[in-house]
């Protein structure tokens, strides 16, 4: 998709975002850096943006065809992407379908526990707060969106959820758990955004037992496992074998 | 009441727990140890286990009269009340009328922010996790109660500071915020536990401005500020005296 990409209008850990001559409509440039802990842990990725920039807007076009709305528009380059310009709800969703990670840090529960129905968690975006959980009732008085807003929200997500479980199922890979950011499009449409990849979904092979070695998503970096970008690769590998496939499960992924 | 105090039954941070033989009454005798920040700060304060076990009962009769179910019976010493025996629900139930402490150190809401409603709060009693705040689908998921008995612990708490604001109001304390326990006696009914005293209210002198010198509570101890037993004596004063007057706002507190 062609573009003109014009100033940097902000720049996050992992992208950047650039103003574009079409004033709803932006360039996000995936970066190499790899950043855990709410950045107290910092390495640069050599490929790490163009991957996560393709796997992305593989998923983006899936969850389009499956009548989830995204910002994405279109590749811009190898590690960028036009996206819609929109005005960012400052929450992460987070959905669970096994339990890990800081979820087993901060409750009894298990790690590996399947979570049926998936666990929804609504977390505030503010690194100065290390973007804290929400109740239902904090998320209220904070009056960031209106309860049809969140119920919309968690809607979304759950959709993005059961569509992208039976696509990664596809593929031999279990979506422990992702994160999503969402935002409104100048006519208050909330959209899916920011990115969906390995940096922020957990992502298991189903060829391999070995508790370690499964790993491919960004908790090799966590727990410096090694082979990150390695494990990133073979994600792209499959999601770019899956789309060669005629037959899908998930209509057109 | 006279009762004849057992065996130890179990020793937390500021009481122990004694058997009596009565099999479903215990003797809760108060400690004069003052502890915060998860016991990373510890002193003993002569006089506090006094003071906050004749401050609790006063409360749980006030709730009594007001047809709030507790597990007090009755003073059994000065610094020991006796309670009926109750399997305790691994839960702190916190309300704040006024934002401040812990919820402004994790979200945006300003400090000294009316919360109107009041916010309610409910965290998992675990010092090894340190008491993590829980979502409702984090506790449903926890399974330690159902939606039913959840609700009923919300509807308890929320009667319970429209009677002790109101109360304290009386006597020129503002209720800031306030942490409850409860837990099922032998019939299975939910009972107000623990204690409700200045190491687990924040009360604040309405006759006086300045923002260190109205503090009555434990955030004397926690901030330093000194004069930590006289606060609390301030508090059970203004409650005895209370208890002389003929009239109140709230019946027979």
């Amino acid at each position: 998709m062609k573009v003109h990409q014009g100033p940097l209008l902000y720049e996050g850990k992992a992208k950047r975002i650039f103003q574009t001559d079409h004033p709803e409509q932006v360039v996000l440039e995936f970066k190499d850096d790899a950043t855990a802990f709410n950045a107290l842990k910092h390495s640069i990725l050599q490929g790490k943006g163009v991957l996560n920039c393709q796997i992305s807007a593989h998923i983006f076009e899936c969850l389009e065809k499956n009548n989830v709305s995204t910002h994405y528009l279109g590749l811009a380059g190898n590690n960028s992407m036009v996206g819609q310009k929109i005005d960012v709800i400052p929450l992460e969703i987070v959905i669970r379908n096994i339990a890990t990670g800081s979820l087993c840090k901060q409750t009894p529960i298990v790690s590996e526990k399947e979570l049926d129905p998936p666990l929804l968690d609504i977390y505030y975006k503010d690194d100065n707060l290390g973007d804290p959980l929400l109740t239902e009732a904090r998320l209220k008085l904070l009056g960031l969106i209106t309860d049809r807003q969140r119920e919309e929200i968690e809607e979304i997500a759950r959709k993005v959820n059961s569509i992208l479980l039976e696509f990664f199922q596809t593929i031999d890979l279990t979506l422990v758990d992702f994160k999503l950011e969402m935002g409104f499009n100048n006519s208050g449409k909330i959209l899916v955004a920011d990115e969906i990849s390995p940096d922020t979904c957990r992502l298991w092979d189903q060829r391999l037992n070995d508790p370690e070695k499964r790993i491919l998503d960004k908790d090799r970096f966590r727990k410096n496992l090694g082979g990150v970008v390695e494990g990133y690769e073979e994600i792209l590998k499959r999601i770019q074998g899956a789309s060669g496939k005629p037959s899908n499960a998930v209509s057109d992924c």
